[in-house]
């Protein structure tokens, strides 16, 4: 009988999955009528009661609609798209937007190391609020218009210098202003893919970036990161395969690792890149947490295949909404119809902020103060969870952040779930693995490590987690 | 001998079509062989030396590789997405973008009748300057650190408070708080259609719906507006034909006409979106500009199929960028993942802003002045106007837009080319129609409109236009 139950069931849901297929798959549009009960019954050699069940949950769900002596119809305004149905099923526990919506609605303050970001006290506060006192003596324009397509100018320019002091030549009319870094990769995915379309990322890599690729209905794939940059045989054997036609990374200090792309390995990628006609874009947030400086794959190529974007959100303020593209060119203009399409103008206060902030002397020192006290902070915090057994993967030469693995196979997702009752948001390793095989892995902020509850709480969720399994 | 060329190009162009369908539909993938030549000519029935030169054509725009001694491929890395040449070609010169471009890149400087904003001095720049003043003494969070994932809650407040003025019920977990008014209806489109799904807007309508809709390779239609809404008979028709997924338009003051709809016309569409399961956009920017409140889509409705969006860039500042979605409950968690995906949390400084210019008691003394002021300066343009020939439509009870038609059938396009030679950048009534049926209309902003100048340049560039004619 229980048997009967689940084939039962299996075969109503093999029904249902097939007319949704349908329906995905527009060989069923909108408004048109399904095959009658019977005839598809008659088709898939089931019985028509469960075809009828099919339909009914059908309804239910609100895919289709049932017209009483008529038949059944294909609904017309299908389920909103929803990012956690797409690509491969994770759980919705540690699913990419799992650690981006306990951080950001733990608000100011509860604690997570888990989160992408330093906590407020380590900004450059008394600069921005400067930043903000002299906006408010700005002329009028400044204050209520629109921005011009690309973009404030003197940013422009200020930024390109920034980019030459890495090595990458890019005139102030090559780059765009956006409204955030992933603002810029989103507008960069519009312009250089179609749904469907296969994009590479590192494995691990920011977790945004599937949820971002998700929404862009993209197929991913993934190449595993090593301490020198992406595996390059794998790399170049995936290339080969799926044919991406976007790769998108970090380069410099990876996320969520830390390591740094080695000359051969940015060598190699670039290589590949052009035996297959591969567009690469290459995020460069982390770029003044740096000591110094590491290979970008721009600065390699040119900005011919690859396009770097940028944003101030780690090292000036999160809340000053300004990032930038880099890119050819040939792209410019079409780039620019697309901002203006999706955000129009743009605003002045953000880039008229970051300029300020940026032009003052005092971020040079703010940044210096920064990456003594990141070094210092991750030396203490990977000595304190080392005594935990939990254990970096490398020990990063800057950043923030520290990627560990957890002892004896400790699932992270159990440990992130028991520390969240106690208001401690984590970051477990499959959030950030499209392959799912970092379950014991997880990524510390290490700014946000350091209150003393934090490993008493680890320790315990991570007991916790060693009596479950 | 020419007919023979022109059927060789239509021929040459055939196989080019079809091999880009191919590509297009993805039964040829990037890196995929294409049929030989010879095999093509045969299966199309046409000379070899035609595919030949299909092919070559087809190499040169970069759709595929030559590999010589193998063949031909499909490139890996396809032509990125160009919006102009997506949808019914339209003429570049005055394209979705044509406006928007010459409007953005005039800057603070030249004379633009045909741009939608107010000038500077029109907006409350005591105010604004105030705000960025109080938020130069924020906490530091506020200034540093990333917004929550619906946005500001006292802002959502606010919002839900002026909606209730405009007689729309919704809680402020309801509302998620965007970058801009364009930006929500950008969310609303990732969540609500698929590529290829058919979008119905309003004929005229703001010209970015069509470069938007086409970024989401929309199919759109489109209703004629009437001075009380759409034509309830074209809406039924259309609806009932083309099954529109989503319907955007603007309720209140209609961006260009400046028609309001008609309780009888809104009850009518809102019949008729329920008979076809259609969504509603209803796009509210305009609303501080009315004497009178019109009706709304979304108080008739309730939120259950209409989603009420709107921004404070019209009235308040366009250089904060904030905009809101008001939508049924259930939307909200699709909505909120998306917006984190695509933009992350999203900034403070802009929401702050703005709560603290509408908490001002000095925004609604801004919102009286502002409007008589623009009543005035309606008249006043609607007289100079007409003494050139050029007639409104019909004279909107508020805003600042006036949507007139030229005398004698000049072509707008020509009129708005000669005058931007001049520095004067016109709006031509094609850039609104998707069935390009405004050839002779012109949509006038009043507040920009003032300077002598501008209807010196009005009466030579229609001068010029009609000699072409």
């Amino acid at each position: 009988m229980a048997d009967n139950v689940v084939v039962g069931t299996t075969r109503v849901a093999m029904v249902m999955n097939t007319i949704r297929q349908r329906i995905a798959g527009r060989s069923l549009t909108a408004g048109a009528k399904l095959p009658s009960v019977r005839a598809l019954a008659g088709s898939l050699k089931i019985s028509t009661s469960t075809v009828v069940e099919a339909y009914e949950r059908l309804v239910a769900e609100g895919a289709i609609l049932s017209r009483p002596g008529s038949g059944f119809y294909v609904a017309n305004q299908a389920a909103p798209f929803a990012l956690s149905e797409v690509g491969p099923r994770l759980d919705r526990e540690i699913d990419p937007f799992w650690v981006s919506r306990q951080s950001l609605e733990a608000g100011d303050i509860g604690l997570k190391p888990g989160c992408g970001w330093l906590p407020p006290a380590w900004l450059p506060e008394d600069g921005v609020r400067r930043a903000v006192r002299a906006l408010a003596r700005a002329d009028g324009p400044v204050l209520l218009a629109y921005g011009s397509p690309l973009g404030l100018p003197p940013l422009r320019q200020l930024i390109a210098r920034r980019m030459a002091d890495k090595g990458i030549g890019a005139s102030p009319d090559q780059i765009i202003l956006t409204e955030s870094g992933i603002q810029a990769i989103d507008l960069l995915c519009r312009f250089l893919i179609e749904p469907g379309d296969t994009v590479m990322v590192d494995d691990p890599c920011y977790f945004n970036f599937h949820a971002l690729l998700r929404a862009h209905r993209a197929k991913i794939v993934s190449v595993p990161y090593t301490p020198s940059g992406p595996d390059i045989d794998v790399f170049a054997r995936v290339v080969a395969e799926h044919r991406p036609k976007l790769y998108v990374t970090n380069s410099a200090l990876h996320n969520p690792t830390g390591a740094i792309l080695s000359p051969v390995t940015a060598h190699r990628v670039l290589k590949i890149a052009e035996q297959f006609d591969l567009t690469i874009i290459e995020d460069d947030i982390f770029t003044d947490f740096e000591h110094v400086t590491a290979p970008r794959l721009a600065a390699f190529d040119g900005l011919e295949r690859v396009i770097h974007i940028g944003s101030f959100s780690k090292t000036l303020s999160a809340s000053a909404r300004c990032g930038f593209i880099a890119a050819k060119p040939d792209w410019i203009g079409g780039l620019t119809d697309l901002k203006i399409a999706t955000s129009f103008g743009g605003g002045r206060h953000a880039a008229q902020l970051v300029l300020s902030v940026l032009s003052d002397g005092s971020y040079r020192k703010h940044i210096d103060t920064l990456r003594s006290r990141l070094s210092k902070t991750m030396f203490d915090v990977s000595g304190k969870l080392k005594n935990l057994g939990i254990v970096p993967w490398i020990e990063p030469q800057a950043g923030m952040f520290l990627w560990c693995r957890l002892p004896d196979g400790i699932d992270a997702a159990d440990v992130a779930r028991a520390a969240l009752e106690r208001d401690v948001v984590l970051a477990p390793g499959n959030a950030f693995s499209l392959s799912q095989t970092a379950t014991d892995f997880m990524r510390f902020n290490v700014s946000q490590t350091e209150d003393p509850r934090v490993y008493e709480v680890l320790r315990e969720a991570m007991k916790a987690a060693r009596g479950k399994a």
